[in-house]
């Protein structure tokens, strides 16, 4: 059997952008809290500080500001390319594909810039939402200018202005996906870039690993155990039933974090203006906070908490998005960590080239 | 500074595909050596050895090329995307595009197939063949059936039935590009694959990192020289003007390989029915002999042979085949080493997460 090492805790790298501690519940980015910049920052001040370092003043966010609304809209070619890929093909998979194809004389060089990074930024949720609605018969819509990226976003799926609740939960989220640390999909693109190749190939790359549920998640199966439930006084039976099942439950633990999801705590926080206006979303912070109790009751000491993943499933679905936009929707968080991390790549460059053991046969002796 | 390290020295894991020894020029297939397959298999024979492990007999190699042949074709909304891309979008990246595109309920599941893998592996040269004959503004041509897959490719793009010894180079260059260990392309792929992603959104990462030129090459630059130089006769005073001025010539030396290129080496006996017959690739050969004696006589014992790349711009050239075809052809060999290594890594799978180190500012305590 050829064993994979997965790389576990081999060092690929430093890097200046952000920092995860599992063991200690922390996630830092450029020498912020991830959880306090997503409760108190938009998406554009997060984003300008993971490509920049600092957080922005009035001016250079203005700048970024309309400078992502200028480039929310998808050139002519590939919007007639989205009308083209088989209902078939899962959305990540068009994503990867649409963000390849962007890659012209402008877009693809070495090395790569901050423009293309903010460009490919802004254009992501555009793709998303004319392919979504694409898919389901309706007529793509335009960016509005005066929205922030988040709430443009959501009226680019929905078509209606979204509420102000809505854009804080969803901004938050959005933050706190951009970045954590050297993840397989961060890492693929770096592996990608590190050929001198450019940021359209690295992200495509980075897409194609997220799109696997052991990184982009199974949105599904927190969903369906929130739909099985069905109503808060069912939560408790039907928990303990799979506890004593000895079943998983979904959207609790975490490979990384041994304590509390950081992520989680904030969107715990980003969410509060939310409670007692939907009915799903309260269902879903009612299970949670039985699950947490029981899973200490059936696992002491296994310090299982709620992980983003919950908080994610429960926000989107309260959002009315579909379960097949929950990994797009992660990825338009990420691709910021993705670029950034693409544009320290590229100044500190070094191609990435392992080696492997063979364990196959050994040839005969040369007779050439 | 941001350091990276490459990852070199490190094991990312075990094989059984693919064995290199740089110090004494060993490239190894499953237990053979590339250099005599490459001169006495075809390339179905040798794709079928990577992904099974072991040569095919006459019913499996009737059936291998049956299942090719019949994989030739690119589906219709393919065709219509690759019509749509703008010329400026360089060939590799249409390719990663379009793999990814390929992603329908068929192609992109988890785990991979060998199936997959042969569809992949079949299509990709007609899809290279469509746009670049599209590109100069030909029509696209239909594969011939009788066809072996290095002849098809060749006629794909020249629409003329090959020269058998031009067909012998190209398929020998093909099966030497098949496979080399832990590379960035393969490993770029097995990064992507590992979250329980697919082959289509794999290969995909993979094009993207061998779209770079310290991966895919730079083969203008050999047939750049070999432009200037222009005539034997120039040869040797061009080259010892180089090395006299102290720069670098192109084509010779390899960061692995030492000793002689075992591909290098294969390649010269691939060829020796094409000598005389074609002034580029003679004038090719006299340049490479007066560039390796001028070499020992300017750097001894520094070792520095003819590399892969010098014979591939040779031949290719020969083969009246453009700059700009030179990576896709790489890949059309390369993808036969993606897609075994794709099935290894999903036979045996752990999801690649190495570790960062944070170099950046840290945070204030913590006030959430």
């Amino acid at each position: 059997m050829a064993k994979v090492t997965g790389l576990e805790g081999v060092v690929a790298g430093e890097t200046k952008i952000g920092w995860v501690d599992g063991e200690k519940g922390y996630l830092v980015y450029r020498g912020y809290w991830a959880k306090e910049l997503a409760v108190s920052k938009t998406y554009e001040e997060v984003a300008y500080l993971l490509w920049n370092g600092h957080l922005p003043d009035a001016e250079e966010l203005a700048q970024l500001k309309a400078q992502m609304a200028a480039e929310r809209v998808i050139p002519e070619y590939l919007c007639k390319m989205l009308d083209l890929y088989p209902a078939s093909v899962p959305l990540m998979l068009v994503l990867q594909s649409a963000v390849a194809a962007l890659g012209d004389e402008e877009n693809a060089t070495w090395p790569p810039t901050l423009k293309q990074a903010v460009r490919l930024t802004a254009m992501l949720p555009s793709i998303i939402a004319y392919r979504y609605r694409s898919l389901q018969g309706l007529e793509p819509l335009q960016s509005l200018p005066e929205l922030g990226h988040a709430a443009n976003y959501l009226y680019l799926l929905t078509g209606k202005l979204p509420e102000e609740a809505h854009v804080q939960a969803l901004s938050a989220y959005l933050i706190l996906c951009m970045e954590h640390g050297m993840n397989a999909s961060t890492f693929a693109g770096r592996v990608v870039l590190s050929t001198e190749s450019d940021i359209c190939a690295a992200v495509a790359g980075s897409i194609g690993a997220m799109k696997g549920p052991l990184h982009g998640g199974a949105p599904y199966e927190v969903i369906s155990m929130l739909e099985e439930i069905g109503t808060k006084e069912r939560a408790e039976p039907w928990l303990r039933g799979k506890l004593e099942a000895g079943e998983k439950l979904m959207g609790f633990g975490h490979r990384i974090y041994k304590t509390k999801d950081p992520r989680a705590e904030a969107l715990q926080i980003a969410t509060l203006t939310m409670i007692g206006k939907d009915a799903y979303f309260d269902l879903a912070l009612h299970v949670e906070a039985t699950a947490v109790a029981l899973l200490e009751e059936y696992k002491p000491g296994r310090r299982l908490f709620t992980n983003v993943e919950f908080y994610a499933a429960a926000i989107l679905k309260a959002l009315q998005l579909a379960p097949e936009i929950f990994t797009p929707t992660f990825t338009a968080g990420r691709i910021v960590g993705w670029t950034a991390h693409l544009l320290e790549q590229s100044a500190h460059n070094r191609i990435f080239r392992p080696q492997s053991t063979y364990i196959g046969p050994m040839p005969e002796s040369e007779t050439i």
